[in-house]
């Protein structure tokens, strides 16, 4: 029998009752179009922010459950408090109402994006590949990811450290608009990225990373609570570092049990920069607070009693 | 007036009189006829392996000293039994004659590769762009390079952080033939390395990585000393990790000085696999050597008093 070459697309979609797909958004769900091919498959968990009142579009075919802020206050309760109010940090409550092993989230700005070749990115597929093939945070390896087809452990790689780590957080990148800051949208505001880097990599044990919630994919089992998004948005004095702070938490405690984390491939192409202005008001405090907190989350360290996201020190 | 595109040969070539060319062969020097244009303007200091009697022929035009063993043994004395004997290890005695802040050495089977426009690679002007300007290894930066054109510190990094370190070496990488150990080479006869990773990055503070010398650039002044190559070849147990040794000692004082070390840009050609079997001969006891040893450089710590990569702790 013929073997699907690897450009088809498979007849059973890859994690397709293990994974969830989480989006944040206050505005009809149009972009879903564009990613129809690779996401339909899926179940969507989407968290209205903003206005309850508003309906939101999804189109049609696609599989969804959708939570507006009236929801989370029924679910939640008093514990509602802890879901951020018109910041797109209002993501982690998806997260958390899953039941899956795995989730992707996207936010409705980022648009399906072409490889060198021409070819639309599955970055689904992708970060799905990354999440099920280990991760080496011990030791570095110059040809990247090695369990990559026509890469492998460079001479120097100690044997006893290529089973690798198991992989419980890929973070994908972004063509056109990069990620920034205010004061570099500020000083660079035509800069776009157009480089495409064909690559996969660990990020190596102890060393942090700010982690984008733009285009992300974690194991719900291995570190799903950790990935709170840290309070941002409305009655909150500080804005855009809601998946920062979930970053240096995941960071650490991957660290700590052994899990590693990726980043690289899958690029998404993300449409529309932000206002500087507005997200200046938003960074402002943040900008202070990260310099105080980063040598913090630098030199934590966590007790042997801590054997999983959940466990904590006995008193 | 019209800037020369960056296409364009500069004029005055990098860093001219500040950087030597080390290349240990035991063959004439026909590959230097394709690196002419990159490498014409430089001095060479070619280290001659094996028989002193014979004769090296060296391509017209290139200004270069060279050493055979004859040269090592009056210079060195006694201690010419520091430097290898039927090993390239034996190029850091080049490292060691030159008074050049920079070196860039490379071997003699290795080629001009080219970009995926078509275009040659100046490998040599892209180590002297890693080493001018700064590493990041305090924090990861998922652009990769932020000094590059077109990149940028991402929203998070922190910004105390943003003047980067020094950086003290530049590792490049190879296309066609990867720099794979025995057991590899044997397991994989055909892999060849066709992906080229358009990335310069920053290997993280307190993150070993296998320093292959194929392919390498150095600043002699911040870390020269380290550069020494283990012992290897004629009369001696271990072959092939010559540069490993200098690649440990080199990653954990750079770490203890605050220096950085890059990997990735340029890429080379690496034109032919040498002999697996006679490969898993010089490697064997090595195989065993490493899994003792990077645990030891892992957990390795420089006193304070260690200011400089010659000072030492006073007793």
């Amino acid at each position: 029998m013929a073997q699907p070459s690897s450009s088809s697309k498979p007849v059973v979609p890859l994690l397709k009752d293990e994974l969830d797909i989480v989006i944040p958004t206050i505005r009809n769900l149009d972009f879903l179009e564009m990613w129809r091919p690779f996401f339909e498959p899926y179940h969507l968990i989407i968290v209205q922010d903003g206005d309850p009142n508003r309906t939101i579009n999804v189109p049609e075919g696609f599989d969804y459950e959708l939570y507006n802020r009236n929801d989370i206050n029924r679910i939640l309760g008093p514990k509602a408090s802890c879901i951020s109010v018109k910041d797109s940090a209002c993501r982690c409550f998806g997260y958390m109402v899953s039941k899956k092993k795995y989730i992707y989230t996207i936010d409705d700005d980022c648009f399906v994006a072409k490889d060198p070749s021409g070819k639309d990115i599955n970055a689904l597929e992708q970060h799905i590949k990354n999440l099920l093939c280990p991760s080496t945070p011990f030791f570095f390896n110059t040809l990247y990811d090695p369990y990559r087809e026509g890469a492998d452990f460079v001479r120097g790689y100690p044997f006893s450290l290529r089973e690798g780590a198991p992989t419980a957080v890929s973070h994908g990148l972004w063509l056109n608009i990069p990620d920034y800051d205010a004061p570099t949208q500020l000083v660079k505001p035509l800069e776009r990225n157009t480089r495409y880097v064909d690559a996969v990599l660990t990020i190596p044990k102890g060393t942090l990373f700010p982690m984008c919630g733009m285009n992300l994919a974690f194991d719900r089992q291995l570190i799903g609570p950790a990935m709170y998004f840290g309070l941002m948005g409305d009655g909150q004095p500080i804005g855009r570092y809601d998946d920062m702070w979930a970053g240096w938490c995941v960071k650490v405690i991957c660290d700590h049990l052994g899990l590693g984390v990726k980043t690289g491939l899958p690029y998404i192409w993300h449409s529309k920069a932000s206002n500087p202005f507005v997200n200046l008001k938003k960074e402002y405090k943040g900008i202070f607070w990260q310099e105080e907190i980063i040598p913090f989350f630098q030199s934590a360290t966590l007790s042997k009693e801590c054997t999983s996201v959940q466990k904590k020190k006995k008193k």
